[in-house]
């Protein structure tokens, strides 16, 4: 059921429809390579639909692209999934990053993609979501995060839940303990689906490591908890797909993680005293990033819960 | 037919059986997620016959497992792909980086894979390869470029020659432009090989660029023939696995970069006036980097062609 409320902020004279910037104004050159930031060239809609034939679909048959991006500063992975065999294409965001977000629709926009969802896996702490900067350029899309992570957006959703674009859907696993509103998005199984599924695990499952526990709603025995019922019971080749990475992995397997993940991999008692023993520094960029990112994408539009 | 030919340099004392080493003494953490670099656990040959149960092949079907890996100083991706379904799991490494060898090798034992090459795409003026270091560590591996990079390897190639590992194998296309002995590696289209293709284009084609043909051999005219001949031929929807990138992008598609590239969707004329006026600076790796380069690999064993 959905349930709508009304708008708690709204600045809609920020509200503005998206142009798709040029990036010649701060074109980089890179010495080795010579990759140069270049203008997108203007596009007709023939050019676009010449281009939507081109759009691959991720390898194994299904209906879904797949595209990875990253954002360097705070080695954030954002994904674009679409359903690239339903006409109007529509495709989600995870975890876009405010810093990314004219690459991030330059690529939809290249691709002939619809976007109508932009997702958080809960609220980041390290830094600030795309969904409000997206919200402002595209106002009818929604913004999404877990009613229990306090945070603020169109849809608020709950454990179970499942988001749908196209004939493709992602499910959400509750999956705190890195803070109190994490969730996991697995892809469905169905026909179309990818297979093997992805679970796109946000800070809950790192690539051989794990989000902190020790702000935010942080608890260890949650986190082990949510980790080894929510994605270790997924079957063993299902891809795992972070929200961040320090070492340059860009995917891992649920089978990979059972036994290569430092932490995870051990049983509940040595994981809680791995965590207990961090002894991490104040997250710099916490008292700027959660404010922000609790009312992230809230401000032209109303709320709902599913 | 394959020729040998005598050592040019020798350095066995250098020579060590690899051992993978735990990275607890470099420990690093990262405040927002609280990802710790931790020593790999302890594994004995069941704990490898397990973990080979749990690597999972690239969707598609195919035999193939890829793991895409990011070297963040220089930007550069390294691939890693296995036959995965061969009793010996036979592996090969594109593009390493001296950086990222442990890294790589660790992953590599994780999954129970037997690496036999390390390639290199060309002769790179802004990293050091991780061949040498790669077969310091393990003697039997074999370094791989083209003759025409006239760079120094175990194994010498030429344009159309197959690498084989398993029963799936990478075809050598000649691709100079960036330099003159580059090449792109292509999947193979029999069975078992992934679908789409995938296409490993070193420095020749970036995502929405491509490398600079100002030094070592660059020859815009015969980067842009390179391209337009030899990969732009490629079925649209084969993927596009560049060795840099700037902006965060991991992948694209022929049939996306022959409508967006910013330089290669042009025509002739105008793709040669932009990179005649690209301005860039003097490489700042390449005098450090190309020496070492052009003997990399070579010092414990034989070059041979094919």
């Amino acid at each position: 059921m959905i349930r709508f409320r009304s708008l708690l902020s709204s600045s809609s004279s920020l509200v503005s429809r998206i142009a798709f910037p040029a990036s010649s104004s701060s074109r980089l050159t890179f010495p080795a390579c010579g990759l140069a930031a270049c203008p997108n060239p203007s596009q007709g809609s023939s050019f676009l639909a010449r281009a939507m034939s081109a759009v691959a679909r991720s390898p194994g048959g299904s209906n879904l692209l797949l595209k990875q991006l990253f954002e360097s500063k705070s080695c954030t992975y954002t994904y674009l999934l679409a359903d690239v065999a339903h006409p109007e294409k529509p495709a989600v965001l995870i975890d876009p990053v405010d810093q990314t977000v004219d690459r991030d629709l330059s690529l939809i926009n290249e691709l002939g993609l619809k976007l109508i969802y932009a997702m958080n896996t809960h609220c980041h702490a390290d830094h600030i979501t795309g969904t409000g900067l997206l919200k402002k350029k595209m106002p009818e899309v929604k913004s999404i995060i877990s009613k229990d992570s306090q945070a603020k957006a169109d849809i608020l959703i709950n454990a179970g839940d499942k988001i749908q674009f196209g004939n493709l859907f992602l499910e959400a696993r509750a999956t705190p303990g890195h803070t109190a509103g994490c969730v996991t998005f697995v892809t469905g199984d169905g026909p179309n689906h990818p297979n093997p599924r992805m679970a796109f695990t946000g800070d809950t499952l790192l690539i051989r490591g794990c989000g902190r526990t020790d702000f935010q709603g942080g608890n260890s025995t949650q986190l082990y908890k949510s980790v080894h019922s929510q994605i270790f019971s997924l079957p063993k080749d299902t891809l795992i797909y972070p929200c961040h990475d320090y070492k340059g992995y860009t995917v891992s397997t649920v089978g990979e993680e059972m036994l290569y993940n430092p932490r995870l991999s051990k049983d509940e008692a040595t994981f809680q005293k791995i965590m207990e023993g961090l002894n991490l520094p104040y997250p710099k960029m916490i008292d700027i990033a959660v404010p922000a990112n609790l009312v992230c994408g809230l401000q032209e539009s109303s709320v709902r819960s599913v």
